[in-house]
């Protein structure tokens, strides 16, 4: 089979950090190909997110991939902010002793650039998004035939049952960019596997795990990762389960078969007028619209492990 | 033990005749009194709603119990409409012979007539809502008292996972009058119990029992709801699971601790400037505040079934 | 001609009190009748609008109207508060050797007792909001016909241009309880008659010649209202305009026919939704709906003057 | 003085195509310089305006300018739509016997088209924006130094009063994009003129002037216009007032000391949210935030007519 194609649109964060780092050792193994990464503001700002993605990817010793720079800013200026959830820079304010060569980034702009591998591809590409949906968002309303081109979208965000980390009933990814959601999910003309906050939630993989069996292991890209997570989590007692949100994700692209426990398809759309509720996900209870998206329910946490052992010896 | 009081406020509607039935059995068992029925636009117009509930006093012989009528109008007109769910009488459109004698109805208003009863007996009485929640928020807005002196409310609506039945996210006692619930569950100063609509979802019981088995009992009351409720719903084949919303919460505060199988503690409040989401409840799921309401998440359906088979011969 | 009959709606509130003070005077001249006045939270408390009321009816020896209390919160708990720019007690924080004596007010609740008044006179009261419309909303939704019976209100509210005075768009009544404005506007069943910000803004009377003229005048109600106005404006220089919007509404309803220069018939509907304009009033450009209120969009302003100075020596 | 130069982005529309005409016959002057054109959907679809505009430059010989072609929608998709008001294809469904040739538009889409212009020549390029703002919103989006670079924005939408020409608060170019419009005007670093609807509703000039004078001018490019406007109006009684507002924004760009006749600085935002004033412009009333637009009030109507006089025979 040949190595299925992606782009990834990061926040980095530090999930992403662990998502990366499966995509990374698939690619190493030539199941999928990454033909770009994507950076968006989200989990730090977009000079963050660019400086910790080509870091990490320097670590990885996997700079030849082209990265483009997205928006500066979300699509509407009222959540004009990042998250320090992951610390000031978005990944553990750590301490480095040289800074990433950012002259590897494109000059074309995101849109751009994903616009020209995705029109000479069509119908090739998957576009994963692990972080607000605006680059998504901005280039499908710029270039009618985008989402046409795309395979398909995986996004991690959003909710089932109205569970929100970030506002009562609003997650942080489709919080951040409610329009930016609204606009995929409404016009995409691809499928979408959704990855919703609830699922993440279910993990099971301990705190305990993650720092006495993975926090042990691994090459020089995950021990750059582990410290990072340290530094956000502290002491391990602290939270009981572990929930690396985008690693799910990639997980469930990368093993479809094995990975997808439990899933179905759903008409989803975005609440952006509640007081409230804005930036929830709203399911069609009533069956009135066709289904627009898979949603992935449940994740094998099992294998999860497994693949995290290897992926992190691995790379 | 005394006797629990109790105002019960309907939109009567099939499923408020069954919860009727069965608070008119617990009254005679001497389990609870009644104080005051109380008529409430939704399932049917107000003069509708009287005349089914007055008629349904009479075939039970229970016309001593005051009837008060409340507004003629939900507190916004955005949904200055009733349900014709339950036929355009709200019961079936069946044909009588006789009129009901609209006449026992008191000339005080609603608001007034509860809170005449509810201030002289501090602490004492339960409110049982069974529709909207227009006139418990009047009187709660006129009579600063009154949700003060109030027991307790028990109130059917709304929703724990964003399921609706009337929009997508909506369930129909609170989408009919969004604003009545905010009031009601902003300011109210007693306890309140909530059955949403995901629990009545999750019945087990059949419509296939409810037409062989209940369908073929019964005395006088049962029988007039028996044929409005076949007259609203027809050939059992047609729906697999019988639902009486009203009646599992008459059930819940009939047989608190055998009927009540699952419950939990929840902050409540309720969109009302979503486009997507106006008259969700939305369930704090940052826990930023204290929890104002019980959630009744798991009714016990076996109970519901003795329960019902005897009141149906019963009264 | 007969005394025209009033109920007066208050929030007093110092431009409340110079309006009760032209009402006084017409009542005592025979102009119109005033059958109660309604307490209506706004410019300050519920209570301290009570003794604000109370304290202006005994300094005029006119204890004899029925006073009564209207809903202490506004219908929704959105902006459950009352203004301080007319000081703590919303009268200018005097010092006073006695208490008003709150015996005199009605023991039935404000929508009781206008219902009673209105039902026994239909066609008859003339009904004056100078406050937020709380109470005349909830008469209405509670009483089906009491709009019905009203001759017309008259009410001090809202705008014409969007122009806010309590947020960038909302004025001051209508920002407090717009959905009580909502309820009036779209289901009153008698003439309205508007008197908007913009209106009072176009006022050209000058806080010099308030203090130097009117301020030398008066007996002991205008001495009162004087000290009050004096402690919430401070010196005359620090505002040009004076600009007393209750008294404008006063003087248009006392005398229609020179005191009212320009108006027109509108539809106004109320904002409910809107992030910017919650509580506008928005009128109709597209002219799809049939007018319901009358605009005054200019008062006579030397008439003003003259009615001031006579009212002010008479009461 | 030198030429200046513009960006002028169009959905034409009638109006368009005056001010177009202005456009063109001052460049012809050497007044500005038009460097390029952008399509936007709105008076019709992006399809028919890229026609529409191609023509018009087929018709004045000056195919030389570069066109871009915008987005293919809004940016939600709430307002999916293009209106009909000045013919299906949005230019008077007129006859042609050929077709315009697309192929001169070129291949970058619009926001890049803009951003290359305007990055090579900071603070020289002024922006022209004659329909929704689209795609000055999403090359806003896409590039952080867009608007920085720009010498400033001239906007023909919104209102000052709330006035609606599309809905009872909105006019039709913000109405259409409001996201888009709120991304201009809270985000924009440069200075923006904003003609609103009420300034066009003031025009002075009848169409007896417009058919009986006008209409008897011109050249081959004004013959198309006035074709097109009177298969869109009709028979001149039938409306009073001609109001060419696209048209009266390039006469306040081409001669602001003469054209604008009264102008003041305010903040503007766009409401989002609203039931009622979604799209409404609403300005600052309270003064808490910076002046971030000139409003043009009132402009020169004399002028205008001399203006179109001499365009109407020179181009
Ligand atoms: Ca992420
Ligand atoms: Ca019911
Ligand atoms: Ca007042
Ligand atoms: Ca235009």
């Amino acid at each position: 089979m040949n190595a299925r194609r992606v782009i990834i649109d990061v926040d980095v964060g530090t999930d992403d950090a662990v998502a990366i780092l499966l995509f990374l050792e698939a690619d190493k193994l030539g199941e999928i190909k990454i033909e770009a990464f994507i950076c968006t503001k989200g989990n730090a700002s977009l000079d963050n997110v660019c400086r910790n993605l080509v870091r990490l990817l320097e670590y990885a010793d996997r700079t030849d991939i082209p990265v483009f720079r997205g928006s500066f800013h979300q699509i509407l200026p009222l959540q004009n902010t990042h998250s320090v959830f992951h610390g000031n820079d978005g990944f553990g304010d750590l301490k480095y002793q040289e800074e990433p060569d950012l002259n590897i980034i494109k000059k074309d702009i995101a849109s751009v650039g994903m616009q020209n591998i995705v029109s000479k591809n069509p119908g090739e590409i998957s576009l994963i998004c692990l972080g607000p949906l605006t680059n998504a968002a901005i280039t499908m309303r710029m270039f009618d035939d985008f989402s046409r081109n795309l395979k398909d979208m995986y996004i991690m965000g959003g909710n089932i049952h109205g569970v929100g980390n970030t506002t009562q009933s609003a997650e942080f990814n489709f919080f951040i960019d409610p329009e930016a959601a609204s606009i995929v999910f409404d016009c995409a003309q691809c499928p979408i596997y959704l990855l919703p906050w609830e699922t993440c939630k279910s993990s099971t993989i301990t705190f305990k795990w993650r720092y006495e069996v993975l926090g042990k292991m691994g090459g020089k890209l995950w021990k750059l990762i582990d410290s990072a997570e340290k530094s956000v989590y502290g002491e391990p007692t602290k939270q009981e389960i572990w929930m690396p949100c985008d690693a799910f994700l990639a997980l469930s692209f990368l093993h479809p078969q094995k990975a997808v426990v439990k899933s179905r398809k759903e008409h989803v759309s975005i609440e952006l007028h509640g007081r409230k509720t804005r930036g929830q996900a709203v399911l069609d209870h009533l069956s009135q619209n066709q289904a627009n998206a898979v949603l992935i329910e449940e994740v094998n946490n099992t294998l999860m492990k497994e693949i995290l052992m290897r992926a992190c010896q691995n790379v």
